[in-house]
């Protein structure tokens, strides 16, 4: 039995032309673990947009149904060389129902069942996924609830679990109003974790504040860093994690760290001697991240990928955080879409203008079936 | 018995002034484990110079003999709160003769004797220092040969060390060309490390090609990221060391260690999982760190500091380092100084332009007495 539908491919090739185009492609039946999802509800998150657009001009690109063709930077098309030519797939996770099945008993007992999963291709109609790495959610979970069940809640967990590996106490977290913004507020009030949430506006403060968050800071407002300080002062949140990476905020929340943690001290030419780290986890600004090194000279900034976290924290800590989203799906861990299309919706210029952005809460859910 | 001289301080007040000056002194007889140094001979170290002066006027400022007032920027000044209207002595390490000790064995044992310290205060004519803390030296050693016996061996051999502990086998060094850079080509050299060093002249290539290293790189050639990411590629360093700090070359060696671990890898949109590490350990270029972040997302970039790598290292590590600087003192640990002079010399206008200029290679000793 075969299959027979769309899949959405990413290419770069050496010229720097970038084209994202909708393909026939046939899906054989799945073998041994897997299993053949047909994918009803997929999430962009930043991190797809990184595969499928990059830093390409899309404002200036050529639209045509069921396909795009930018350019990329030259710089970027040199720095990306392993994947020129690369027709590659994309859409790390998604929900659908399980068409079909490998032998292994695994994959056999998810037929006709709703599968929560990480594909790596997910935008497309079909997407072959492992019957050991998702989860299958009750019929009351709808493919819209159950298609965030990975990126976001792992991440967030996360976050969490790398205090605690890293003996912190408490976490600053930057774009604090998106979808995982969000989820880590209700993990941290859940679970006792001070958490400093930083925000972009008034707005953003209500909606977190709304949700439970004690500390929330508008970081245009004119007194954010004295603000800053003395919410890190209080909490001892001295591990931050910042989705923004360019410009000046990582050195800041370092920056006010420092100086809450040298508060009433002795003078050290070197600073605090207190550990304090802050993790770049995106690029919502790809510009240079910019360290003024106002913090004396125990800092660190580096940063974090879910992929390796998950291999160092082990399978005990993984099957925990799995367990507690599946849990907690509708609640904790549910996301919200701005916007829903099919795979041809999410290659016009409308779409890509609004989702590419990468504006908090405005995030596009792909509906290909 | 007391003991009469001069101390160098430095004091910053709460409007920016900061003073240098000579004080009368007198030191009282030392108490248990404590010594009393005749200091001979003192270097000023970067780390120095951060106390001393940090970002002060000193090409604006008023110079008396014994005395300098410079104008400190607003800024700093606020960043130094902890300091204002503190008489701070200065100048941590020396090497002088002890002309008394307190009644611990340990410090009676070393009357009359040659001794290599850190003080914390040895501008002065004397410093009290503590028996366990430093060592006696040889008579046919001279107080300039023991003068740097901590700051910089320490380091050096502290960056092997630190790149043992963290799993690394190669080490990137910049402005490698400085008496610790010389240090640690011919401890790379002496426990057959691969060591990458990064100079800013020709001429220093050719100072490091005669002590032996292999791998020295122009940052100034026009070729020279290519050639890094050669020497990256090829001895496998991806732990660097950077006294500099500002400016873009922090960033800059994360770029050629990406570069290297990715060659003739499968594209992976988040780079390389190789981990990547550079330390900042100085303040060379005072201006802010720049990171262009084309290094994907695992990647290190932290503070180094001697006395908690020192605290984190442990005793036995820390002795067996101790032991091999008084072995080879005046061969791999050996410093060269471009100027001497007493502790009024050192607050002339023309030694401080010299030393405050932190040139490689230009390092001033002091010897009061």
């Amino acid at each position: 039995m075969t299959f027979t539908g769309k899949q959405l491919t990413t290419q770069l090739d050496a010229d720097g032309t970038l084209t994202l185009q909708l393909n026939d492609k046939t899906w054989d039946a799945p073998k041994g673990t897997q299993v053949l999802v047909k994918v009803e509800a997929s999430p962009i998150n930043p991190s797809d947009l990184g595969l499928l657009f990059a830093s390409a001009d899309t404002a200036n690109a050529q639209y045509s149904p069921g396909k795009i063709v930018a350019q990329m930077p030259a710089n970027a098309t040199r720095a990306m060389k392993a994947r020129h030519g690369m027709a590659m797939p994309a859409g790390n996770e998604c929900a659908g129902t399980v068409v079909a099945a490998g032998d292994d008993p695994a994959a056999q007992a998810l037929i006709g069942k709703r599968y929560a999963c990480v594909p790596g291709s997910a935008y497309a109609s079909y997407a072959y996924a492992d019957a050991n790495m998702g989860f299958a959610v009750d019929d009351s979970v709808s493919a819209e609830q159950a298609a965030s069940s990975f990126v976001n809640p792992m991440t967030a967990l996360g976050f969490t679990e790398t205090m605690k590996l890293e003996g912190f106490t408490g976490i600053v977290h930057a774009a604090a109003a998106s979808n995982l913004g969000q989820m880590l507020v209700k993990i941290c009030l859940e679970d006792g974790i001070p958490l400093v949430n930083i925000v972009r506006s008034e707005d953003q403060v209500q909606l977190l504040k709304g949700l439970g968050a004690t500390h929330v800071l508008d970081m245009t407002a004119p007194d954010f860093m004295p603000r800053l300080i003395d919410a890190i002062a209080e909490t001892k949140a001295m591990i931050g994690f910042d989705p923004i990476g360019g410009g000046t905020l990582s050195g800041q929340i370092l920056t006010a760290m420092e100086a809450a943690a040298s508060r009433g001290a002795a003078f050290s030419r070197y600073g605090s001697s207190e550990a304090k780290k802050v993790y770049i986890y995106g690029a919502l600004d790809i510009g240079p991240t910019i360290l003024n090194r106002a913090f004396g000279l125990t800092w660190d900034l580096a940063g974090w990928l879910l992929t390796p976290f998950m291999a160092k924290a082990g399978m005990e800590v993984m099957g925990r955080m799995r367990a507690r989203v599946m849990k907690d799906l509708t609640t904790t861990f549910a996301s919200h879409y701005a916007k829903k299309g099919n795979l041809d919706d999410m290659l016009t210029k409308d779409a890509v203008s609004m989702y590419n952005a990468r504006r908090t809460g405005e995030k596009y859910l792909v509906v290909p079936n």
